[in-house]
């Protein structure tokens, strides 16, 4: 079984009517729901209004690999939530950031980069284009794209470390082009980020997005995770 | 002109005896002296005990690449320090981290990983295999190899992300295995780790660690640099 | 039900009475034996005697991942079946190299270099070091090294192009590395060359090569196969 | 001096009166007259029809970079030529590969691939994004992205292994992208495959074109070469 947990900045939902109507249940609850039809997956959600933004030792510990949304509240993110969430990737969890999560503060802290873009709001249509149709995070992706009628446009340059492997690449009728679908090893954990994901649009709801992100949770899934980060001595193997 | 900046902790020069006679103008001392002779580079260093560390926006303005060896002190650097050099070398400041120069706050910074290692002092010889001669950090150095008569051991796994190129590997006779020479692009700055240069061996005296050195300076100077690290809404290029 | 075929030049086997004592039902039955112990997993056999090498068209759409040992026989391997080999990889099937298979046409083929390295038979002791024990070809590999009591020793320069993901670093006590566990995609299909298993070695018998074989296996089958290799014609999307 | 050859297939120049009309000299004629005005950089140039395909060993000695254009006639270049050019690069040789040189014997020998594509002539726009301005191949580009006005239209999947450093994604308004910039490392040579230069645009008068190739002649320039290309006994480095 796999254990998810749906993390959720969930302000614009409770916020702004518009935003509500898209996601009655959140964001994270729309996640949550398509992520629950798996048989192996088991999941559960924290926001950042609950105690601790709902985020616990216990929690880290018992989470596989968790998803991240956040959009203008990513100061309110204590420092220290934000290290739990990074060492708990170092020591094996995965973990999935979503859209406008390029800039929480794990995030950033995970990739050492600003993880600064281009963006605007313009109902631009993209298109994602697919690299590596044999990768585990593509599986059941049909065709050499896949689009979504309106998103955020973001847009090259793109600060962040060249992905280990690069799995999308989006165009935007407006012009732009964005890396979209980068996968990163870091230390003992597997991070995915997936450009997608915009408060006021249905992409959570699209077929090929839901595919992605469940595929990328049994891509992030731990193997193996250590308990403690050190740097320690060792004793000399060879005689001398 | 290449400015650089060799930045050192200069702690153990100046309170253990035996490493002074090793270093008696402090590795920064040793390093500038070998720098200083090239025509196309100047040198000037700068250290924890000075004020500010020593460092300060004009300084990282004027360095085109700084050289980073610390130890016992990382501490001791303040954060706000360690963010400022991080920030330069996301505008554009190359920058080569030497040694236990692993465990500085920069170098973690930009990194996003604990870079922690397996270590131990215990007078190994170390072999380093150089897997590119054709990279320009390798310009000059002859041989499958090259030996150093006695290093501090690191050993993997090392706690970084993969390499964008890895050029060295180091072997040594105690029985370990690391990544000696590992390149970075991170936005538009360049990052070199080097790990040889223990304290209490003569390691920057060494030719091929000298050429190596001043082979990274010349890769990781900058052609381009940014004034400010921002994330800008763009307007839309095609007309709708 | 992975569909494997290991491919042995099955020569030394027959003609050494040295290395028969070793493997006497030849490398590849070495090999199929522990992989057919996996309820997941079937195993054929081919070698380079059989009619046609035992490689056919209707071996390679019925095989999901290859396994491939040869030695003093690759140029016996018809440049044709190599090349089918090699098409059948860049289609998806997956394929592991081992050892000497460095050298063989396939190999050389998918790579597009010389895949030359240093060499020595002196039964020197291999130390493999494990550089990202959450990758799934590292499932259940226990510490941070595991040993062979004697390999040939293979040593770098490796004439081959960076890894995708570079898994294992191998010391030998004589005094060499070599980059022994490698990870490449290929357009649709994944690689893993992995170095332990010269012939004259109980290699194939140690649990943790069996373990790696076995994990690599599953990684490399495939999710997804094309029926054909083009580069089509494609009509415009987007009306001008 | 960096000692540069030109190859080009000279075929539509010759018998299409339209793209003699662009290219008067060839398009091995426009690309040495830019490449000659640098002080640094003499150059000289070789064509199918000339003896040989102008290909000798006495040229790839003395060339330290080639550059290769071709596109209707890769079949009539030998394969002993072929295989030639590419040893030469592993040895340490630099080559540019021009536009649809992606399906040039050199290339998909040097790569390992079909290195197929999807692919159009309908005069889309096409706008080249700068993923990386502080590398050397982009050295005085200025901007987030430059346009041509019109290009043959390439599409991903482009079957390439992932680049060491992709450089350059190419936006089309026909509603593709495609990795337009791609550095390679093979052995001991350096590899840029660049997508723009189709027959019928004069693409390679554009200033940051003509900029981009310039720059990529001295990334690729080599400071270290071998003589030829083998796998050695090596005698044991440390005593038993």
């Amino acid at each position: 079984m796999i254990r998810v947990t749906v993390w959720n900045e969930y302000w614009h939902e409770k916020s702004e009517e518009k935003i509500a109507k898209v996601y009655p249940k959140g964001i994270h609850g729309a996640i949550a729901d398509f992520l629950g039809k798996n048989e192996d997956i088991t999941v559960r959600t924290a926001t950042l209004d609950d105690e601790n933004c709902g985020i616990t030792d216990e929690l880290l510990e018992n989470t596989d690999v968790m998803i991240w949304w956040g959009h203008l509240k990513h100061g309110d993110v204590p420092d220290e939530i934000a290290i739990k969430v990074k060492e708990a990737v170092l020591r094996g969890m995965g973990i999935i950031f979503l859209h406008s999560a390029h800039h929480s503060k794990p995030f950033k802290l995970l990739m050492g980069t600003t993880c600064n873009l281009g963006w605007r709001e313009s109902d631009d249509k993209e298109r994602l284009w697919i690299l590596d149709h044999n990768h585990p995070i593509m599986k059941g992706i049909e065709g050499r794209y896949f689009e979504l009628e309106a998103e955020e446009t973001y847009t090259e340059p793109f600060g962040i470390p060249d992905p280990d492997k690069l799995l999308l690449i989006g165009w935007y009728n407006g012009g732009e082009v964005f890396r979209s679908g980068c996968c990163y090893h870091r230390e003992n954990g597997k991070i995915f980020y997936f450009q997608p994901g915009h408060e006021s649009y249905p992409t959570f709801y699209n077929e090929n997005v839901q595919k992605i992100i469940t595929n990328a949770v049994r891509w992030a899934c731990p193997d193996y995770r250590i308990d403690k980060l050190e740097c320690p001595w060792v004793a000399r193997i060879e005689e001398k």
